[in-house]
């Protein structure tokens, strides 16, 4: 019997886009696959959905339901990654808390995430309970402990233990808030943002797309073997740990960082692919070369601060595959990754290489990038025009929690601000030139930080150097630059050799005379953010007044 | 300023699915990429959507508006790419006529769909004007033509040339009805299904992930050279033209499939990847043998129908890299794709190697198959019980156009009935038995003839095989095979040699004594249907008499 009109959707047909489906095909295809963490555990997928299916049991019983917040304080870890599945998976929100704020400010995204239940590792207990309030609050703290017998009462396996497994995770709407974390951002306090499941899914399905589909440089497939090396309460790992477990491939969860540790496990478990922001590299690097251990085979991306060429240079020599992606906390966090087009292969060590694998990098699949002018208007194409970068795509964060005023100002004009200056050349490849605020303003001409950085790096005495806008009466904003001398450096290196190595960079025309900075100032360590990224904000407010040639 | 609430999420965050969003990367990225058409034509991916945006304001000025149809008859060609793209992206219904139904069928299909504009290639022109009421019903008629004057009035060209480019997409709800077609079942009258923009974007996204993440073997990736080999009206030519103008590699479009013609702008165009049914293999691996030409680096997607390992070796011998996927035009079409697992290599031409590659495969990401038994109960796990396929996944048609009761059908208890009957092994391969109309219930068990008929056809004078059910009044039914010999085979070439050859099977375990056929028939050519598959419908009604040994 036909009836002439098409039938409404039946119930079955309705699908939508949850975090529980991630796991749909590795759980057929590859249960025994393996899953590490540090030298503690090491336990199949399957028993993965056993645990998370006793999580949700356990945190049901605590009374957790649809729409309740779970706070997580964790090293990187095999339970992050439960919490990152069940919290969610059960309908509520995991927010992965920063334990590199300040306590101050951690006590307030705690405050204002109002979490049911906190999961803390014992690293962090004392921490957690100098917060009174939020303590009181929370209805149950629970304890993360690697060392001592795992199933003491209050503690994550003693839940795990008396709860059972088959937790059936219901269908729910799509647009269910499934993560929450805070933006450590350096100005005022740190803003709220989440992710919906449908966000979640939509990212992981484009990044393993993106990072899967290249013909060769740093593709991620499944014989590769994942490490994070960017915390989990860091944008969830950057969203990694979601991609891996789809595709089901063996993860290591390294647990607190330490570089012998990192290296000791990359060996041991014969890790491929990792991601990590570049003061973590570096430091990598440090550790190889002291204890000689050779890195090739390793897949880094490199994100969160401008990777400078110099440093991509050393991880190539290493035998490290580093490519950069670009992201931030609003967009889940991957908008671009820099794999290199096919005219460069993945061995190619050129100074063109070397550029593209420092950009920010192509757009991910579904990804609309524009390059504004302040009117919103886009700039000129194909004629290096910089402009803001602003973005559309189904994974970005749709609003700060109870913050309607820097909501208003994120998706100004329809689209996301990332404040970042960039550039959008004919093959595709995004190129940062500066954050907006960090942008210096001189004599009606803007000056890029990001590119007079790179360029004092590649001075050989230069360990790091900032330059950040200082006031000046006359052009409005001047150039000035902070710089870590390489140990050791000879005594004839000084402000006047940087200056004489800029001028080089006149002469070839890569910037205009105005970019030399008349005021060079030597450090033993530049300040840096809780992520460990430079805080220009504190050298503005420190170095402000500072006048004249050091 | 900081409200106490969250914000409701502005507008630009809303980001529905849609299918011109699938150009957002490649646009950027590899604008200067080719697209060929035969010999006659070839493009870049500028020039697509240049060409896409004139087409859209052709076809506007023609009267199509939001939710209008379109029909296409074409072959394989770059003008039916664009209207893949245009149409649906302007907010209008493809519909791909399938132009291997009966006239009565297909003008059936046209009448139902109610087209707007009907885009004809001239090969078919006649045939559409016979079908009076629906070119009176459809607004107008292009002509699409390779051989004359391109842009004579009343063609597609004209209506380009006379166009603008810059038709300005507009968004729009993402379960809007992207596209249309009609299922040739061998039952009944053809039956339409449809996809929304947001289930073609999650397949798009799907496919590649699962093509492009595999380690080696099988996978599809940007450095490839992609040709359709299954016809575009057939389940959007499986969808891959969505992926692979996603993944911004060079594409192919054959026209009319001749064996000679595809051999030879593979060859041309140096095409890796394709995808096609058993039929055209075999003709391609005909014509290469006569012609002693080469096809390795040849990856080739084989399905719509079941893969026998005889033709999988064969081309394996040839060098093409033949591995299987399985769908349905309910399905979108991908369930699933066959690419080896870690422990077989892509060179390997074991019999287990083989056995895997002609399985139906393992399941994308986010898709959900259940085995169940005739009561939806799921079969117990891992005992290799068969069991009906059943499926949710985000991309699963949702109604038969105008047929409530087929369906109702369909998703009875909530998963979309496959129709086939299936195993899911303990590594997550799915092995199609049988369909559940064709397997054979004789004495209380199942039969399934999809095993008798490889088996048959591994005798070294079988072609091709059929096996169907026959009435039988003692046990209900019985295996009927129906075999067509090689050319030359032996005088002494008979159906006692094939039962003696099936009961070797018996023997070594593989199927009951009682799977041997009592009746074996030989004939020149096996009854298919209009897309190539066997016809057992047809088979059933002639033999469904026929009697004893043979």
């Amino acid at each position: 019997m036909q009836s002439s009109e098409t039938p409404s959707p039946p119930a079955g047909s309705q699908y939508p886009l949850l975090i529980k489906q991630l796991l749909l095909s590795p759980l057929t295809q590859a249960p025994d696959q393996s899953i590490v963490y540090r030298d503690n555990h090491r336990y199949t997928y399957r028993a993965l959905r056993e645990r998370i299916g006793r999580l949700a049991f356990g945190l049901q019983s605590l009374g957790v339901g649809h729409g309740d917040t779970v706070a997580v304080l964790d090293w990187d870890s095999h339970r992050y990654l439960e919490c990152f599945l069940a919290v969610p998976m059960m309908g509520a929100v995991l927010m992965t808390a920063n334990i590199r704020l300040s306590p101050q400010q951690l006590q307030y995204t705690l405050e204002q995430s109002k979490p049911k239940v906190l999961l803390v590792h014992r690293d962090f207990l004392e921490l957690v309970e100098s917060f009174s309030e939020v303590v009181r609050n929370a209805k149950c703290l629970l304890i993360l402990d690697d060392e001592e017998d795992c199933t003491a009462a209050g503690g994550y396996e003693a839940l795990l233990a008396r709860s059972r497994a088959d937790f059936r995770f219901p269908d729910f709407d799509e647009n269910t808030c499934a993560t929450q974390f805070y933006t450590s951002g350096t100005t005022g306090l740190p803003k709220g943002v989440s992710y919906s499941h449908r966000q979640i899914v939509l990212h992981t399905l484009a990044v393993c797309a993106a990072f899967a589909m290249p013909a060769s440089q740093g593709r991620f497939h499944r014989g590769d073997v994942y490490m994070p090396l960017t915390p989990m309460f860091h944008v969830h790992a950057w969203g990694m740990p979601y991609v891996a477990t789809m595709m089901g491939v063996k993860q290591v969860y390294p647990g607190r960082y330490t570089p012998e540790g990192i290296l000791a496990l990359r060996a041991r478990e014969g890790v491929t692919f990792s991601h990590c922001v570049p003061t973590i590299l570096q430091m990598l690097l440090d550790r190889a070369d002291l204890d000689r251990v050779g890195l090739s085979g390793w897949k880094i991306v490199v994100g969160g601060a401008s990777f400078p060429t110099s440093l991509a240079s050393r991880a190539m020599e290493h035998g490290i595959d580093a490519f950069a992606g670009y992201g931030m906390s609003e967009t889940c966090p991957f908008v671009t990754t820099s794999h290199l087009g096919p005219s460069l292969c993945a061995t190619d060590d050129s100074a063109e290489a070397m550029t593209y694998r420092t950009r920010a990098g192509r757009a991910l699949p579904l990804m609309d990038i524009q390059i504004v002018d302040e009117a919103m208007q886009p700039v000129p194409e194909g004629n290096h025009t910089q402009g803001e970068i602003v973005l559309r795509a189904p994974w970005l964060t749709q609003a700060y929690h109870m913050n309607a005023s820097a909501t208003e100002e994120l998706w100004r004009g329809g689209y996301l601000h990332t404040g970042d200056i960039g550039i959008l050349d004919e093959a595709g490849y995004l190129r940062i030139t500066d954050r907006l605020k960090d942008v210096i303003k001189t004599g009606g001409e803007w000056l890029s930080s990001s590119t007079l950085e790179d360029l004092i790096r590649q001075h050989q005495y230069v360990r790091e150097a900032a330059v950040i806008a200082v006031p000046d009466s006359r052009w409005g904003e001047r150039p000035m630059a902070i710089v870590v001398a390489t140990t050791p450096s000879p005594s004839s290196f000084n402000a006047a050799a940087i200056r004489n190595h800029l001028s080089d960079y006149v002469t070839s025309g890569h910037i205009p005379k105005y970019a030399i900075p008349e005021t060079i100032h030597f450090v033993d360590e530049l300040p840096r953010t809780s992520v460990g990224k430079y805080d220009k904000r504190a050298m503005r407010e420190r170095y402000q007044h500072v006048r004249g040639p050091s």
